[in-house]
């Protein structure tokens, strides 16, 4: 079992990283306040791991109450986290009792908001199914729920006590998932981690075939990497920005098309590719880095083009995001492969012109 | 002006308390991150306030957005917040935008979870209008929004960056509110505060009369005591517990009434009579202590008894507040007038037996 640490003073919390965790009760029970939990999961992930789970802690005589929620990003929203609460209260859950969310990011999202706002904050452990969750969401405490007006619009910081990442999972994951989470697995690389790009490069096939070994050390290392970005700004108040490499054009994508209709990580790649053809525009980086973006986001089996909305829409819908600061567009480009930079002086018209030759 | 500081090292503000404090930006100004604001109010405040508090801010060059919602206990839910993000959203308000909560306790508590969970969180100002939430709601950080099953059931802490007392707004409140704020002050004295007890049956009258000077230290004294408790124990792990002294019996009434039949004070006032009455049963105080509770209680125009659900009905609505610990009720009760005391292990026989004798 590997571990990470992430160090956030009294909101620290383990990440437990290996094969077939989610049996054993013994890394969850430590955490818990009291012997009692509530698991949040969805129609497609409980019929797969919720029993596995189960069956630990009743052993370990923890009392469950159990919440099925319809799966998608499209239930990522007010009346499904309403779901949670009705299933809190029905049940009388306390302020003492564990909210475990098991499944992916969306549930992750959910379910820490749910844990944040239900009766001002109860305690929650994230067992994330999908590699996407895995490597990402589930890590830095990040949840929210979407607004017919943007993604992730409501949410909070805050933090899990502990993180179980089955690599077994991943294993039950369709093929496009599995993609949709390398794209974030990629974009560590070319912010902050050139040797882990240099080993994605070499790994990417054993990683599509689902190597435990290839998957455990890719999973280790992302979340190495985003643990010492969370540590350092946990509100996001600077460096953590820098995890949002291809999201503000991502998340254009997401809301231009719908909730739901790309996946998140296939909606970061193809934002990917913009920023890197941005920063390749003002000169920041030259086309051959640009190419090996594409590349290996190809090669992950990842769109590199967005869907044709139109530069204007896409800037419109950017201008909703949260990364907008006093009217201006704040953009994560590449100063080089491997050092991502936080920039808000991009001209619009190289953004549009960036976002065209982007587009099919 | 009078100033009490909340000490809770890089989340400490300050409150300002004094009479046309309102108008003055100046106050105001330094607390905020860019000149922008969101303003939230209601029908019946934004008529009497929001236009001084717009004149001054529009002179000090700051950019207004406002949004006015229903009054009402009945509104504080998630329709209403709703209305408050796509206000924000619909004005493009960014993470740097601060809201203003320009109301009473209901404003206070949405627009403090709005701020908590807009963007996963913005800057807030709280200028509380009524006494109830210049003594209580607007200091020490807690956020909600009811739900169908519970009262607070959804929120968060978060705290201000200001709070704004104004004096004035107090002359302008519909006197049943003005008492119903009394049933908080009154309950700082019989917590933790016996000298703040013997002024208050000295001066109630004085405050009955919205005499100023008066309304301002009683004002200053009770917000001094919720700092101190605040700043000991700011998420209610422990003593902040105590100031919920008559509000386990209160929930139930006015869930069991439903929501904004009686105010809350209202409702607070005859649970602290149900709660002095149960201690005395159990033999913590006498009938004499009883009695003085009962005595300044309908001094103030408050209610000494509750409406009659039915002891029964009153304990299952408490097991639904959040002030339930493995099952047992957790109460507030007295061992001396100027002391609460926590307690889980009241007998639901004596429970039942104080509602009984405190119902009409």
């Amino acid at each position: 079992m590997r571990t990470v640490d992430v160090a956030l003073g009294n909101r620290a919390y383990p990440i437990r990283i290996g094969e077939g965790l989610l049996a054993d009760a013994s890394l969850i029970t430590p955490h818990l306040r009291t012997r009692r939990v509530a698991i949040v999961s969805n129609e497609i992930v409980a019929p797969l791991h919720l029993s596995a789970l189960r069956a630990g802690l009743l052993a370990a005589g923890v009392d469950i109450t159990e919440i099925i929620l319809p799966d998608g990003e499209s239930y990522k929203d007010w009346g499904t986290l309403n779901l949670i609460y009705d299933g809190l209260l029905a049940a009388r859950c306390e302020r003492s009792t564990t909210l475990i969310a098991l499944g992916g990011g969306v549930i992750g999202d959910m379910v820490g908001f749910a844990a944040a706002t239900y009766q001002r904050g109860v305690p929650f452990i994230q067992i994330p199914t999908t590699l996407l969750s895995q490597v990402d969401s589930s890590v830095g405490g990040k949840t929210a729920i979407n607004h017919p007006l943007g993604k992730n619009m409501i949410g909070a910081f805050y933090q899990p006590k502990l993180v179980l990442a089955d690599i077994n999972s991943l294993q039950t994951l369709p093929l496009r998932e599995l993609q949709a989470g390398l794209a974030e697995v990629i974009k560590y690389g070319f912010i902050r981690d050139l040797p882990f790009l240099d080993w994605l490069e070499d790994n990417l096939d054993a990683l599509l075939a689902r190597d435990p070994e290839a998957l455990g050390y890719a999973v280790e290392r992302s979340c190495l990497n985003k643990a010492e970005v969370v540590a350092a700004d946990e509100t996001e108040q600077g460096e953590r920005a820098l995890l949002n490499l291809g999201h503000t054009f991502g998340h254009a994508i997401e809301t231009g098309l719908g909730f739901g209709v790309w996946l998140h990580g296939e909606a970061v790649a193809a934002g990917m590719v913009m920023a890197a053809e941005l920063s390749a525009r003002l000169g920041m980086i030259h086309s051959a880095d640009v190419a090996r973006v594409r590349r290996i986001t190809e090669r992950a089996g990842l769109p590199v083009q967005g869907p044709k909305l139109g530069a204007e829409r896409y800037i419109e819908l950017m201008r909703h995001d949260k990364k907008v600061e006093e009217g201006r567009l704040r953009l994560i480009l590449l100063q080089a492969v491997g050092q991502g930079v936080i920039r808000d002086s991009a001209p619009l018209v190289d953004i549009a012109a960036a976002i065209d030759s982007c587009c099919a």
